[in-house]
């Protein structure tokens, strides 16, 4: 076979379909945060970033930094070895502690990142208690469904959002099949939020355990950051709470919070977590000091909101089509590759301004979109320019606008 | 299904083997490698590591700290996203030329980690070019195999190290059966090395493509430390070299090198690769200025050869057994995770020398080990106290003694 030919061809289709990706190449500037310079070959252009999942700015923030700082005076780059061989630092179990703490669970286990969390903590989970049964939220993220798919139990897909779609599937099932329900509480596409009560009411009834990723929501949801679940008194009726470090906490690492035996578990049978080297110490201090700090500060979130509901107020004067959602992200829709790639790069070139256009397979075809995420450190201003910008490219696309509101 | 009570029987069990894991958790004084601070409870005590894989200690080394220090200060702590959406920094593009170059490849393509870079990788390639059959060696890491398995395309299973046995797998397939050979240069535990040239006969004879695992070699191996394939003259004869960053790079994260068609492949099929939060900027960074040193001296590697060199003299006066290999792995061979668990406790308790036991699954049940891993911040004091704890506790333990040698 000829493997480059292969390849190639295999480009070229995507190419074809306007979902080909070239990545844009950014240097964000730490304390000018939404800004940075973007990089094409040569040449460099200053940026706005609209597309950002470092939902506070806490990427920036003097309390982020300064522990980084501190610890990698002290510890060094890397863990220099996985979790069971000399890679086990002080500043680790801090952070396992701290995300126990956050979500009100006897404990926490660190992985290497969000995705490594689903994956490997779904895996094991369903791989290993025999007999076990999946239940999958339709959206469910990739790498969710690749520990599910990974783990070779069988599953069942139910419909998104439907608790009484989840309760017929597990009706099917006998109350001696061991049974896990895998769902998010943000969706990070459409912004829109599981019932979760609901849906715990339901695994509840048929004793299932409840898996639910709040990769978008810790941080940003409930008195201390410990996302919608918390906000919504619902802690301790789940299982496992996976959540990440690389968005609203501005680092990088996912994790799970459960009960101590169930971290236990994952521990001692998870390959993606036992098989790997360990975070570097500084990225947990510093993940600890944005979540203490969130734990206890509402400005960030308070003004993260009023940002993202003056962009919505904003985009409705203009009829730009948005889906309504009760979260913190925007998707502006366009409903074709083409024409979304298009827009973006017209923002970019002519305004600066950076939001990426999501198409397929991060979103189903036909309902490509540009996903905003307003923050705290966007200013007046930069929600002007951005909405002038829009405003303009969309009355030269002739884009349908919606009637105008108020 | 009381899924408490299940949890705690499996971990009873793997207790009653004697291969719980505890951790041992660590804080490692950067300058000071490898002596570092134990923590027990509210108690600590001075230690001196013997087990890390941050093999050179580049960990603490002054380029690579304040390649971080800048980054952090420049760019934030976190890349704010996924490569595609808004996440990919400057410093990540100019990571992967730096390793394309290390590697003499066109292209790179970064993952958060070595154990991702396999997973999906290999899964990424094996699954997704139609009819492709793996060809595996039989003692290949668990992130290999797990993306193999992930893949669902059918495998074999080779020899341990054997062209012959890779060559009659082969043969079983005809010239239009696509074929993707992995394996890897230097095994971690036993610190064996491929015959690489050797495999890649067989490969090009078969046109199959070749893929390496060159995770413990990165760094240590070759004049410009690209790997014992380099050391070899090999590198272009190989389709992909993996490598972590880790490990003698003393930071973290994972690549492959290879064509730029097939990266560019992997970049837009592997959801490994899409669906994460890219490396945080300051990581990039650091390793590149690891790799970059690497590139250019040879103290490190010099040193960490007369360290090794040393110790293994050392433990052949005393006559205590270790596998003899040709790479920089020192496994004292034990054989009973029980003894191998309390000699390494004792080790600890009375002379506060940190190696961790090794048993089951990351070693076949029967060849508990103690693995030692000599690097150039290692001095003349702590090997004599290493080799006078480890006599000590051999005639103590009765442990058979093999011929003194010299
Ligand atoms: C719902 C969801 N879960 C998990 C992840 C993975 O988290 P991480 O970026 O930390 O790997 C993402 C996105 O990256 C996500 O959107
Ligand atoms: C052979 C081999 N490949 C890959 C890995 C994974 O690399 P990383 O630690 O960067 O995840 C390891 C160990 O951790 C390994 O021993």
């Amino acid at each position: 076979m000829d493997f480059e030919a292969y390849f190639k061809s295999e480009l070229d289709a995507v190419r074809d379909e306007g979902r080909y990706r070239i990545f844009t190449e950014i240097e964000r500037h730490r304390g000018a945060f939404p800004h940075a310079t973007r990089y094409v070959g040569d040449t460099t252009q200053d940026v706005t970033v609209w597309c950002s999942n470092d939902y506070l700015g806490m990427g920036q923030h003097p309390v982020v930094i300064d522990a980084m700082h501190k610890v990698l005076d002290e510890c060094g780059a890397g863990a220099g070895g996985t979790r069971n061989i000399s890679g086990t630092n002080h500043h680790h179990v801090l952070l396992e502690r701290e995300l126990a703490d956050l979500h009100h669970k006897e404990a926490a286990l660190l992985f290497t990142s969000g995705y490594v969390s689903n994956w490997a903590g779904l895996g094991t989970l369903a791989n290993r208690i025999p007999g076990c049964v999946v239940f999958s939220d339709a959206l469910n993220h990739a790498s969710m469904i690749e520990g599910i798919r990974h783990s070779r139990a069988p599953y069942k897909i139910w419909e998104h959002n439907s608790p009484e779609g989840l309760d017929r599937h597990l009706s099917q099932f006998g109350p001696e099949v061991p049974k896990l329900v895998a769902f998010e509480s943000v969706y990070s596409m459409d912004g829109d939020i599981a019932p979760i009560a609901e849906i715990l009411d339901v695994c509840e009834a048929h004793g299932a355990m409840s898996y639910i990723d709040e990769v978008h929501a810790v941080g940003l949801y409930g008195p201390r950051g410990g996302g919608v679940a918390e906000r919504e008194g619902l802690m301790d009726r789940i299982t496992v709470i996976e959540g990440t470090l690389g968005k609203a906490f501005g680092v990088m690492g996912g994790y799970i919070a459960a009960s101590e035996k169930l971290c236990d578990f994952v521990r001692s049978f998870a390959s993606g977590f036992i098989f790997t080297t360990a975070l570097p110490p500084a990225l947990a201090a510093g993940a600890a000091a944005s979540i203490r700090h969130l734990k206890a500060s509402n400005v960030e979130r308070d003004r993260q909101k009023d940002r993202v509901a003056t962009v919505r107020r904003r985009l409705d004067m203009l009829g730009i089509p948005h889906l309504p959602n009760p979260s913190h992200i925007i998707p502006v829709m366009v409903g074709d590759a083409h024409k979304c790639k298009r827009i973006s790069d017209w923002l970019m070139d002519n305004h600066g301004i950076y939001v990426q256009p999501i198409n397929y397979p991060t979103v189903p075809r036909g309902t490509e979109r540009l996903r905003l995420t307003p923050s705290p450190v966007h200013s007046d201003g930069d929600i002007d320019r951005l909405i002038d910008a829009l405003s303009d490219i969309w009355s030269q696309c002739e884009l349908a606008r919606r009637a105008i509101a108020a």
